[in-house]
């Protein structure tokens, strides 16, 4: 039993090896999985009660940890690869089954529907997390003044695409959403289109 | 209201800047805070039966999510470095006040009185998750083949006497200590005195 436990945790050591396409705060390197699940896990925290409906607080905080673990095999797909997410559904169900399977079968089966539940967005708490995980490089892709947006010189209209989620699941938190973007184009973050 | 938690999860994201004595798995670069406290929190998940006492989970997760907090302003201190060790404790205490203060009283509230309650080893949650953050380095130091400890020519009564916090407050998880050790002995990673 135990060692089983052993071999995931050091299994999983390896999210901190992700790389995500967002900068840190200061846009000196690429920012990893592992300590952006921590942050989203914070912002949960920080959120709670932002959320629309009820929420089991443990669930959603665990939701938080475990939501990009399946990365380790099928890696980070950026938000914006359209040929990317259409492979991501499969090699994402079968790294769940893999890493969840090195765990005794209760653990496992615990954090494998977590997985599920966040993925299928059909349960409250899947819904807030979702909501907070699109927030969430949306902050720092403001606090570094824009430098991918630039880069990748992004529209309004794209980001907004993406931005439906909070607006739709956790629609309080969507004000900040709005002004926020109002400022980006005023700075030149991102087109006005 | 949301303005300055919003602050609050810019700022901490600083934590993923400060870098720990300890490698990653592979002993390509060191660790930062924030990736290791998701990874201790994702060690709370799965080793949660293991705890001593009964334990309240949410509260465990969260500590492990706020432990090292502090480190933004205070920085991390080497386990070994007695000297760092002593100026540690005030430096925290006034990161505790400025860090959580950003938040609306309440929230903050509530995670600096969990901060505190995991330095202060009282609680059942505080030495659960205090046990499984030494052993979370251990496990690491065993995974990259104990390049930090050959480096710092680590004894095992040195290694022994800070693991005594895994013997002490989740025992069950120990056997594991001292196995790993007569291991790390063998191989050369650690002096046997």
């Amino acid at each position: 039993m135990l060692k089983k436990r052993f071999a995931f945790v050091n299994e999983i050591g390896k999210l901190k090896e992700i790389l995500r396409v967002n900068l840190l705060r200061d846009g000196s390197r690429r920012e990893n999985s592992a300590e952006h699940s921590w942050h989203l896990a914070m912002m949960t925290l920080v959120y709670m009660d932002m959320a629309e409906g009820p929420v089991d607080p443990l669930k959603v905080v665990k939701m938080a940890l475990v939501h990009d673990i399946v990365e380790i095999d099928a890696g980070d797909t950026y938000a914006f690869d359209d040929e990317g997410l259409k492979e991501k559904e499969n090699k994402e169900k079968q790294a769940a089954k893999r890493l969840f399977d090195i765990l005794p079968q209760d653990i496992g089966e615990n954090l494998r529907s977590l997985w599920y539940e966040f993925e299928d967005l059909k349960t409250e708490e899947a819904r807030f997390v979702r909501a907070l995980d699109r927030l969430n490089p949306f902050m720092s892709h403001m606090e570094n003044e824009g430098i991918i947006w630039k880069e990748k010189k992004m529209t309004k209209t794209l980001l907004m695409s993406r931005m439906m989620d909070v607006k739709e699941f956790c629609p309080k938190l969507f004000p900040y959403i709005e002004e926020s973007v109002k400022e980006a184009i005023g700075k030149g973050w991102i087109l006005d289109r």
